[in-house]
């Protein structure tokens, strides 16, 4: 059935690619059209998500690799600066010595564990800006107070995994602009994870103002690939690839387009896009009548790690402790009989009992973030199902007790 | 439906992944834990496939990241070479300067251009050996010459894409084997980048003796996904990761694992392992008849520009050029009706007709290269298949020869 060919000719060596030429040749033909048709119009779905045209959009294995790459980028972009400032285009502006990278103290660990690999290496200085123990944020006003000559990116996360509090991004992007005014030399870039926000609440990358943008597919119902939104990739903002070989994604991430899994990050972007205020409604009502119905029945043991005075939260993220000796997470989540806790599953490893440390800068006390759970209610999440949970919870919680 | 819950105890700071907590548990859970069990089964099959141990495979999201990571690895390895040599464990034995790398020249660009930039970034040494012009391959002497007291690694690809020409890779595991025992600071390390090979030979890494070996799956009727084959990694052989996240794959490769394509691969790897001299038999058969059939039509005006005296060649790839002056790869196959060309479709320009860098390398002459068309066989193409595509090139000729 199949039978490639490819003509040598009409290639550059940039270019090698296989022309498929197949015996099956008309609807071959149209499949290979087919395919690039859906890769466009996915890009296009994306990019509509958030607020962005086709060509910001970057195909990645995932959120993973899409974080590596900014801040990949980001000391690239260093160095070029320092090699512009030496070759005498303009004056020099303190971009000397090593690039300096600023992040929220509860970024994940794609952001996290790069700039720590980096300032390991020595090959970048780094500032984890703690987030405020009263408002769960890191505040506009410590981010910038720790831009310094050599800042070369602040990467401060969209919403937090864990208790779902929106960061300041579009502030901070405000403030990076005027800075960037005033610097001749080195630009701050401003980078924000998305992962957790998309398709839970409206997320517009130009109205943030920021140069990056993450963007993960199973954060929203889609496959497990991502893409990175660049605002003008290699033209208005530098982007440095990782990785290099057959040209795919205008040579900022090569290798061949997975196309299927494309297809599912356009779709589901765009019933992001055509249904996200019905699905955020709904996610919002769902968590409310959770956290009632948990207030109902623990009263006065019950304590949300995620509610901070002037902080907005992610409509699906309810993060709760129940209070008691025995009550610890991994407890409850292991007794439970029908919540029941994929714990050796999903997890890497089961050592250590030790509290969320996003939890603890935010200030919650350290026996408390002991208990915590994370409740996250789902597009399809019913008022049954979080009744079914609670149920569950107060068994499993009268069960505990009773053993103590 | 679905709630998920985190339980924040039970987790270390490197092990931020999410227990997922759902309504619909049981199956849920047992969902989570069969995802885990296919990915396990799916590391197996690919080792069997390649003669390695399961935890000998790193899953990646395709052939380009898993060379880029092992060219990315022998530069590190090198680093570590020198700073243990630093720190006086041991004789300094040349391991200064820049590490220095050795491939052939024609290996694919995920492997050319990363040798390149690193060069051109001034972060190593490259070396490309040129195949020879009467064998198409990598001579193991001209590979061994070229070994320095820096070189770090040696890459040669298995078989070669556009000519299908298998490289004595077992022959120069053999010789830097013996060249490693004489070497007391830095090892060379040897890879191969088998995309071409798996599923049309048997493929051995053991045998072959390298360090690692590049998986491709969309080239064995797999997903379009990827893994590298390292024997021992991280123990018998380094491997430095490119990406930083959240500890899959043994923190060689993070990122949220990609399940379904995975288990694809898995199960393609599965169907090699059992069929691979049936597919082998049948490919060469076929292209056989198709080299036949070929020689039938075109008499005196066929040249075959991967028959090389005591070179073996993969069972699936003919690499053929019709002589005659207008008779250019391009012009044939966008004028063939039913072998009809995705020209358009699957290369990424259509800038310049210059013949292949590759079967120049080769020694073929630049007309005939111009000519060339590789017409690769597969599993389920038939002779009536073969049949049709020879008729359709020789209407074409006629077609191109009249309007000469």
């Amino acid at each position: 059935m199949i039978l490639n060919a490819l003509a040598h000719t009409g290639l550059t060596q940039h270019m090698k690619c296989e022309c498929f030429c197949l015996m099956n040749s008309i609807s071959n033909y149209i499949a290979g059209a087919k395919a690039k048709a859906m890769i466009n119009q996915s890009r296009e779905n994306v990019a509509r998500m958030v607020g962005g045209k086709a060509e910001d959009i970057i195909f990645t294995s995932g959120g993973t690799e899409a974080n590596n790459l900014v801040l990949h980028t980001a000391v690239e972009h260093f160095r070029r600066s320092c090699r512009a400032a030496e070759q005498g285009e303009g004056h020099q502006n303190g971009s000397n010595g090593l690039p300096h990278i600023i992040a929220s103290n509860v970024e994940h660990d794609s952001v996290k564990l790069v700039a720590e690999h980096l300032r390991r290496d020595g090959k970048a200085d780094v500032t984890f800006v703690p987030v405020s123990k009263v408002t769960a944020r890191v505040e506009v006003e410590d981010v910038i107070a720790e831009v310094r000559p050599n800042t070369c990116l602040i990467s401060v996360m969209l919403a937090n995994n864990e208790t779902g509090v929106i960061m300041p991004v579009q502030e901070i992007c405000q403030r990076v602009r005027s800075l960037n005014k005033q610097r001749e030399q080195l630009r701050v870039l401003v980078h924000t994870d998305a992962a957790q926000a998309l398709g839970k609440i409206r997320v517009d990358a130009c109205e943030l103002g920021v140069d990056y943008l993450t963007i993960v597919g199973h954060k929203f119902y889609a496959p497990r690939i991502g893409a990175l939104y660049v605002n003008g990739p290699g033209t208005r903002t530098p982007l440095c690839p990782m990785l290099f070989g057959g040209g795919q994604e205008r040579n900022f991430r090569p290798g061949t387009e997975n196309t299927p899994m494309i297809a599912g990050l356009g779709k589901a972007a765009e019933l992001v896009t055509s249904n996200l205020s019905e699905y955020e409604s709904h996610m919002r009502s769902t968590k409310l009548y959770l956290e009632e119905r948990l207030k109902a029945v623990f009263i006065d043991k019950i304590h949300f790690n995620n509610h901070y005075p002037g902080s907005d939260i992610l409509p699906n993220t309810c993060n709760v402790s129940i209070l008691g000796p025995t009550l610890q997470g991994w407890r409850v989540l292991s007794n439970c009989t029908r919540l029941l806790a994929s714990v050796g599953a999903a997890c890497h490893s089961d050592s250590g009992n030790r509290p969320s440390h996003i939890l603890l800068s935010c200030g919650v006390p350290s026996e408390v973030a002991a208990n915590a759970l994370r409740l996250s209610v789902g597009r399809g999440t019913t008022k049954a199902d979080v009744d079914a949970v609670v149920e569950d919870l107060r068994d499993t919680v009268r069960l505990l007790e009773g053993m103590d």
